[in-house]
């Protein structure tokens, strides 16, 4: 009896439903057409807890990480998310070159960098009271607050450029800020971030990667 | 009378001698010959407190920061590094394409994780003994066993590649683990990766920029 031949284009994700920079990576594979050829692993990982299932493809024991059909392990958000975009032809969410390049790198990395911090700063926040350090806890509001700042002033400029990585980047931060620090009100006093991540909510890449309390 | 033109071609970079992930930038400028257009601007920047003539460049307070002289400012030392690569010609440091690339950046981003979490690991330990998580450090240390383990099974594999920022990475590692980890002693069961970084520590780019406790 024949029996199905192996798909050489499958890749399998480490994968959490609740992890913005895994959402990064589900949003570009929407984006590019490309989420049906992942396999998503459910893989938890938390800060003071290395998951042992995960070390052998991620010694960092960090979420997301890919593995591709030929063993190949690829970690890093935005290294697995232009993998794809080169899987899918190249220059789609990723500007090959130039100063758009750059500059969407950068922007890339101020999102990314906020999220660094948010993570860390719920981390912080959760510890038993008397393990906070509450001058930790003032520096990721006072950088949070700079960052978001900057990218109100900026999302104009962000948003005239074709979608790519960095807005990928600032929607799930925002997306995350809503999920883990609803009090903090990001919206008030930045009416075109709050206005521009309403267009970002509705693309259906976003909707079908929406963070849930799953 | 005549006064000097402004320089076009300068860049500004915040800096500090201590900082490895400053240092992957001047390895890589080094390397590239572009080392003499970088003016460096001494900028310490700790977790717990922004830096604030730091903030206006780069919200998130950290460095390396680069500002280029038409104003645009690049964040994160692997965009940095890659913007240095290109204005050098390009394929230098960074493979541009192909399953060079993706190993390559993977293997940076093994490098650079674990840096981030000698970062935090450091941070932890010199806290107030009563504030210190036992379970964070105990995580700390089983994920950079399992990296440093990685990197002793593959450096024959990552070292038969052109020197490039995969290189860079994993040799900055090892040098802040000679700086700030001594009592790790990591070259113990690792003797490849011990003998790889005696060659990595011979080139003139990683003896122009050696961390010092200045």
């Amino acid at each position: 009896m024949a029996t199905a031949p192996p798909d050489d284009t499958r890749m399998r994700l480490h994968w959490s439903p609740r992890s913005p920079f895994v959402r990064k990576v589900m949003v570009a594979a929407h984006e590019l057409g490309l989420a049906d050829r992942i396999d998503r692993v459910r893989t938890a990982v938390r800060m003071a807890q290395p998951n042992q299932d995960l070390l052998p493809d991620n010694p960092l024991s960090k979420i997301p990480t890919l593995v591709l059909a030929d063993g190949t392990v690829l970690i890093d958000s935005v290294v697995i998310c232009e993998y794809l975009d080169a899987l899918a032809g190249g220059g789609k969410l990723f500007p090959p070159s130039g100063p758009e390049r750059w500059t969407a790198l950068a922007r890339h990395a101020l999102g990314n960098g906020l999220l660094d911090i948010l993570i860390l700063w719920r981390n912080e926040r959760d510890k038993p009271e008397g393990k906070r350090l509450p001058e930790l806890l003032d520096s990721f509001a006072v950088k949070t607050r700079a960052a978001l700042d900057r990218l109100e002033r900026d999302i104009a400029d962000i948003s005239a450029a074709r979608f790519g990585i960095d807005q990928i980047a600032v929607g799930c931060c925002l997306s995350y800020l809503d999920f883990r620090f609803p009090d903090l009100d990001w919206r008030n006093g930045r009416p075109n971030l709050a206005a521009w991540h309403e267009g970002f909510r509705a693309r259906p890449s976003a909707q079908a990667t929406e963070i849930v309390d799953a």
